[in-house]
């Protein structure tokens, strides 16, 4: 993982950066803990989600019915605590209160861009027709500023960048935060299920809001459309139906559109690197980590 | 309600107040948001809950089904910007920063101990047996921090008091933040419906864990208890039914014990408010909020 975009304005110290870094991550996990209930995700990293896990545990202990209310309301319950646990590790760090004060605002910031995004993504989902221009507005949203801005400028503002530093991150965030999401959509209808830690055909049961959905749609034929629509969020998909989706979204060019743009965005995103940094080697951590994120397979 | 004890140390400043007492009721709302969906309530202010009102509203739009966990997934996502949007407005207060950074760690402290009491309380319930021991714990946490010693503490802070002072608020605040539960279980089963603005018996049928309930099945004789254990968490219960369940806990005495004990602990509460505050005007405020715990209706 980049380093928060500290190192550009000042020595790193590492330890330093530990608690705010714990902090991000927890308030990443806190969010995919509800995001799990949201989508109704049975498993993730290999694992029963955090509901569900409370939901067997329930079954074990108690052998009641309504154990999947009990997992919901206690995974609501860990996903607040994780929430301002990471305020707590903010606080925690090494740095002056007015820089933590506004490290904590930029926090609170972008989670209400993510929920903002997670709240439209929801609602999107129940409409008959989404538009590519729909899609990529809910990955900015949702995925582009937990993942890319806000921890790029909470790096930043610890390091003590001023405003017109900060907008630079955008440059940078918003076109690598949009093809990792693109990237996380063409994993979960392409990818492998061990390496995802989840199983086939996920985002498919979902009926997420993806690229891959909107553009097969747009360029299929009446049966592939036709097809397409009776497949994509239909909860109980064989695999060979799967393979049939896949066979769609191939066909009509969509994953070759998305792999495209994905690619595009990242060179973007390259491409703003110089004016955040002249460091040759942070040069290097962000341009990898651009690269990274359509090279990834999990 | 009182001024966050900040007049207690400086001359209030009621505008600079008026975003940190949004934050705090901002921040309440949205944990009830969240309770309403972890205890399934339907009403609550005499509307339905949020969650509730995201269902009919996707059943009016879209004539789908699952609509209930469309509505609670909104209404998941509105509770967290909720969380965030008080943090924001806390950072919006015209306070240093390292006050206003405390206050703020002082909310992430007492958050977390509201879900750790929210999460007992789920867990507990699923139990055959509850003792009062257990009831008061979950009380404390759940409720005591988050109306009391929470915002009591915020204001603290934002006067510039110290770790002493802050102290003394408990002496108060534990005491009142209890009998204000127990006076809310009691309206829970014995209040009006319009007064209230939920349905009579909800908790009743939440099989919520109180000390009216506890106690009853502790005094009452077997079969008082085994009528009572059937009703509670029944959720069908019918009119009649409630009706029962109210004469079984007068009978046993265990209204009266939980009025008394309400009762006693304002006393307590009352008692310590000299050792916060010497002015007299103060203290009546403080007094009459102890008061009016357990005189209030609704």
């Amino acid at each position: 993982m980049v380093k928060l975009g500290y190192e550009c304005f000042k020595k790193p110290d590492e330890k330093n950066l530990l608690s705010i870094s714990a902090a991000l991550e927890l308030t990443h996990g806190a969010i995919l803990i509800h995001d799990d209930i949201i989508d109704q995700s049975e498993f993730r990293h290999n694992q029963p989600t955090v509901h569900k896990k409370y939901e067997s545990e329930h079954i074990k202990r108690y052998q009641r019915r309504s154990a999947s209310h009990y997992g919901e309301g206690m995974a609501i319950v860990a996903g607040i605590v994780g929430y301002y646990g990471a305020i707590s590790l903010i606080n925690q760090g090494k740095f002056p209160p007015d820089l933590k004060l506004k490290a904590i605002d930029q926090l609170a910031n972008f989670m209400t861009y993510t929920c903002y995004g997670e709240g439209l993504d929801v609602d999107l989902a129940c409409r008959q027709e989404i538009k590519e221009k729909d899609v990529l507005t809910i990955h900015t949203y949702k995925t582009v500023y937990y993942t890319f801005i806000g921890p790029l400028k909470i790096g930043g503002i610890l390091a003590g960048a001023g405003e017109k530093e900060l907008k630079k991150f955008e440059d940078y965030g918003v076109p690598a935060g949009i093809a990792f999401q693109l990237q996380d959509d063409i994993l979960g209808v392409f990818g492998d299920e061990k390496e995802l830690g989840k199983p086939i055909g996920d985002d498919i049961k979902e009926g997420k809001n993806t690229l891959l959905y909107t553009q097969a749609i747009k360029k299929g034929n009446i049966s592939q459309r036709k097809k397409l629509t009776s497949l994509w969020g239909n909860k109980k998909i064989t695999l060979k139906q799967v393979q049939k989706v896949r066979k769609i979204i191939k066909k009509t060019g969509s994953l070759a559109y998305s792999q495209k743009l994905a690619r595009e965005l990242v060179k973007k995103g390259k491409k703003a690197v110089p004016k955040i940094t002249n460091n040759k080697n942070l040069q290097e951590v962000f341009s990898s980590l651009a690269d990274f994120i359509i090279e990834r397979k999990r």
